[in-house]
């Protein structure tokens, strides 16, 4: 597998004077996704991971929804990752093809509309818990920020980081996209068979995008932080889920979206 | 059309204290993309400008070559736009095959490979021209910020701005996709028949990736410029076609990636 970041010589400008260094860059290249013989998927991601990658891709868009549908994940090619299915996996190969259809652009993998993720039949939260409190939330950037381990280097990876609702950082994933960032750590505890996640928070260094939202959702996130600003259908998605959204998670602020009742 | 923002009531924590409050936020809709009868993409955009999406967009994809391809272009639906070709338009209709194909993840429209973007022919760059002064580049976050509408409000947007080598600030496209914002903002001139940009610089207000640069190709852009990070396929990018890729332009500060004779 090539390595996640690369060393280029560049020209620095500070302003009137030049000067050539070394720069650090993330890594980005295609990854492709087959499902048996089938490509399911081609997308830009960071190498590292990517067996992660695919099994989360997988289930947050509704095509897998146990690790037992697995029979095995082998790197079958440079940039190629081939998931094989088990012969009574049962996989809805129609909802597949309704899934080439709908994401033919970016940012939509799979469901265009609230509607479609009911039909997925993603999982309901709890109504009563989990409870945190609010200075647990002002303290995951500063927790996800000492474990990161490529982005002071590059300033160009998107991190998600998964924390136990006692505060405790349990996993952080990274990558040029940010949906792939949080596939490889839903894929992670996917593969491990530690699903759902409703007693757990996740973090995301950037915005919240519907699609991120519809992927916590899959893997039953009750509360989803996200650094940046969530977008309007974020919102309506998180509000309609009872998922507890929070934006803006910086210098001991942050915005509560939906569902503030999670949060003391 | 919606609107491009939505208010919405959330409850904001400041340290200990929490207040009620309304909050801007940036929307996000579904916009599918017909080309005559056929769905050609559904992209999660910002209402706004669907016209020079959709047009950008298939332009930046290699699907489109010229206006005059193009016999109309109507919103026919709810987050639906049709552009219709003219009888002779001669679209290779194998084209979007593959491109179906090749994209149906996130971020990757159309051409996975440096090699896939040769075989489409985005246009060459002139390799002795333009030149433009360090401090040209300096301003040019500046000049972006002042006349931004949205992104002040909301922090939620992505914008992309044209500038001719002059320094002069020409358009300026949000989206909550970059590549959205790009894709409006190359598809206003496409539709007034004013491709290439080959004298023409275009700032990002995020992150460099492969299909970012990509797209600019596509528009014979010479000079760009992003205020966050590339990756690494964007910097080989830009080295394979002469173009001149700034990242980190902040702050009175950037790093040139590629062909820095451009930058005096």
């Amino acid at each position: 597998m090539p390595p996640n970041t690369v060393n280029i010589p560049i020209r620095r400008v500070e302003d009137n004077s030049a000067s050539e260094r070394d720069d650090v860059l993330a890594v980005e290249e295609p990854l492709e996704i087959l499902l048996g013989e089938r490509n399911v998927s081609i997308t830009m991601r960071t190498p590292c991971n990517d067996e992660e990658l695919a099994a989360g891709f997988l289930f947050t868009e509704g095509i897998l929804r146990d690790r037992s549908q697995i029979a095995g994940i082998a790197i079958t090619g440079e940039n190629q990752v081939t998931v094989s299915l088990t012969s009574d996996a049962g996989v809805d190969l129609s909802r597949l093809e309704r899934h080439f259809y709908m994401s033919s652009s970016c940012g939509v993998c799979g469901k265009a509309s609230i509607q479609a993720l009911e039909t997925v039949g993603c999982p309901s939260l709890a109504t009563d818990r989990p409870v945190v409190q609010s200075d647990l939330i002002h303290r995951l950037p500063e927790l996800l920020r000492s474990s990161q381990q490529v982005f002071d280097r590059t300033g160009g990876l998107h991190a998600s980081a998964l924390f136990h609702s006692s505060g405790r950082l349990l996993d952080v994933r990274e990558d040029v996209g940010r949906h792939n960032a949080l596939d490889k750590l839903i894929g992670s505890r996917f593969l491990n068979g530690e699903l759902p996640l409703d007693d757990h928070l996740i973090l995301l260094s950037g915005r919240a995008s519907f699609e991120l939202v519809q992927k916590a959702l899959m893997a039953a996130v009750p509360v989803l932080v996200a650094v940046g600003a969530p977008s309007s259908l974020a919102v309506e998605m998180a509000q309609r889920f009872n998922m507890t959204l929070i934006g803006f998670a910086r210098e001991r602020r942050f915005n509560v979206y939906s569902e503030a009742w999670r949060i003391r």
